[in-house]
């Protein structure tokens, strides 16, 4: 890796760690031997570390919703929604712990972010319109229908994180969390689900959660 | 009122408009014309005020799931839940918004909100098995049933806040966001309601939203 991936990596892991808001490119520099100079090189400061952060996130929160999906939308690439944004959530999680304080302080992320997350509730809706459309799901009841189970499962995917920080005395988020907010998130969805399709989801969740790199 | 609760309050107005973070005694002192010494009399520091804060809300919270309850559950006293928690979360907004930030610099404040947290799931899946035990829900499917819902509802009504604030361009929450977040969280039980018990609790919920004192 060349220094500017070595940086970001590093950053990554360091806010995984230790929260975003502790960690500043002398500690960046120091974990990676590369000088503050040459951080400063490829980046022009904290902020801009973290805007190329969420740029990946996005793309592969993105690529979650959007790769391989033929329909109707099999049951594998349905529990595939689950365990490819639990992926980036846990690759990101600094992210997601002190998100309101990161966007506060960067309107531009602030409004990257708002556009991600409209784009996500609207990809929300519409795979379960999908599903229900491939006859795997009845229509949501509830006074939104359709856009109440998106924001829901956005609501509960987005705050998993923060909700496991702080049920954890440390507050670190482990593995075990992780698949413990797959199954919250499934939930949303599952009063609505076709039985058979349900139970296909669940199988392929339950094989695929244990070989996740969390 | 004294001086003491006149601290209170307009600690906790500030903190609602400005955030946790930007407000301290200085602040405090500025806007209710108590010095900042009286105000030290009271309270030792920002923490201690932000404690008692939590005390409060802690206490109003627990009513707001136990209080007048009578079995068999009421559809009115079932919409009491929403509308009761909801109204904590408004009147103390501030500490939804920057929690993980608080819990992290105050570790007693952080365990006093894991043992609310941890009693509210148990209140909350009792409340569900109550709703199902009068005959007025069927049981939740998903893998945990009750369990799930219920954590469902904590994880949808202590974030509601948060995403109201990052949805904004100002990050300020209105009383509006909090109708919708009503909205949300209801969801979660209303695939497994009984439908003239689900009817009957919306109907006493849009009567009774507009008359919060949000």
């Amino acid at each position: 890796m060349n220094n500017r991936d070595r940086t970001l990596a590093a950053a990554r892991q360091l806010m995984n760690a230790y929260g975003a808001d502790s960690i500043g490119t002398n500690q960046i520099a120091e974990a990676t031997g590369i000088s503050p100079g040459n951080i400063y090189y490829h980046f022009k400061n904290k902020e801009e570390i973290v805007r190329t952060l969420f740029g990946e996130l996005e793309r592969e929160f993105r690529l979650a919703l959007t790769a391989d999906i033929e329909t109707p939308i099999s049951a594998g690439r349905f529990a595939g929604f689950y365990l490819r944004s639990m992926q980036v959530s846990w690759d990101y999680r600094f992210f997601f712990g002190g998100l309101l304080q990161l966007l506060r302080k960067d309107e531009d992320l602030a409004e990257r972010y708002r556009a991600l997350q409209a784009w996500a509730v609207d990809n929300l809706e519409a795979i379960a319109r999908q599903i229900w459309a491939d006859g795997h799901m009845s229509k949501p009841k509830g006074r939104d229908g359709f856009r109440s189970v998106a924001v829901a499962t956005w609501l509960i995917w987005s705050n998993w994180i923060r909700y496991a920080q702080i049920s954890s005395p440390t507050h670190e988020v482990r593995s075990a969390d992780m698949m413990d907010g797959v199954s919250q998130i499934f939930d949303v969805l599952v009063p609505y689900l076709d039985p058979a399709f349900d139970k296909a989801a669940r199988r392929v969740l339950s094989r695929e959660l244990a070989k996740l790199d969390l």
